[in-house]
């Protein structure tokens, strides 16, 4: 598994690392902070990010809610501090993890493991909020074509709904789009 | 807050019961083992459950699974062991909070802290998929009555719509209702 690490402090960075390799983890990349961690992911091809910062920051928070927008990984949040606004923005922010007081070296592999682990059912329940939530959009568009062509052509659902359908596979295109555009001409 | 503590060593749940207070909990429940937390919820009314397992097993998590289920309250379990599968399998059963080797007083706060908001957020993006998955399934429901009512009464989209609203208030009942009513009969 290959790990980001973020770290300000260069001598407690070697020994994060040292404890990352020991725990049989790749660290492909070493960072002083948490700014462009979506760039940083994509260059070096990051599975997991690991950051240990003695108190995440807002730029830190809006950089971990672009990757986890643009790029979602597991990361790993070891602070200091953890003041419960803190927590709750850097959980909003997508944060599989966020652990107060420091980063035992033994600790790490098991803390790892549950954030992969969050991070991939938290995924799946977002992907699968947006894809019910994405079916409706389309649903109300394609009902309300299908009403339009029901009552200008006098038809049945079932022939309204044959000639969207029919209409999608003529033009290559999704049965929403084609719904799409009738409700844009009428 | 009021905390529900499971521990199976009356020793260690002395003291663990002495750190939560010390750092501002109620224990107000104490439990030998994981079984039944749904009616030890209730009974106690604690707020967050608290579970120190040296190895959790099937049966604790069946029992937290089920307190997801019927009365979801954030769950923190402090473990001796993380094997991947246990993981995966206790996140599924919904604890908010793994924590692997022991607990450690002065790290409980922030890690109740944590998981009382992760429960929140999940809890909230949980029922906000349930509410949209719901309102798909009506939403299919209602668009079929009304298709069948604009067939049958040449009716315009418009025009069934508020048909079926009506019969909804004067029958004093949900359209969705009134609508899987209208299928049942034709």
């Amino acid at each position: 598994m290959r790990v980001l690490l973020v770290d300000a402090d260069t001598e407690r960075a070697a020994l994060v690392s040292a404890g990352l390799r020991a725990a049989g983890y790749e660290v492909v990349a070493l960072a002083p902070d948490a700014a462009d961690l979506t760039r940083r992911v994509r260059e070096s091809g990051a599975e997991v990010i690991v950051c240990d910062l003695d108190d995440p920051g807002r730029d830190a928070l809006e950089s971990m809610r672009a990757l986890n927008r643009d790029e979602p990984r597991p990361v790993v949040l070891f602070a200091e501090r953890g003041e419960p606004e803190q927590i709750e923005a850097a959980l909003e922010a997508g944060v599989a993890a966020y652990v107060v007081e420091g980063l035992a070296p033994t600790r790490v592999r098991p803390v790892i493991e549950v954030a992969i682990r969050r991070f991939r059912a938290h995924h799946a329940m977002r992907q699968e909020l947006e894809q019910t939530r994405a079916t409706l959009a389309a649903r109300t568009i394609i009902d309300r074509a299908k009403a339009r062509l029901m009552e200008r052509g006098r038809l049945s659902e079932e022939e309204a709904y044959r000639r969207l359908r029919r209409s999608a596979m003529d033009q290559g295109r999704r049965m929403v789009d084609v719904a799409q555009t009738i409700l844009d001409k009428s």
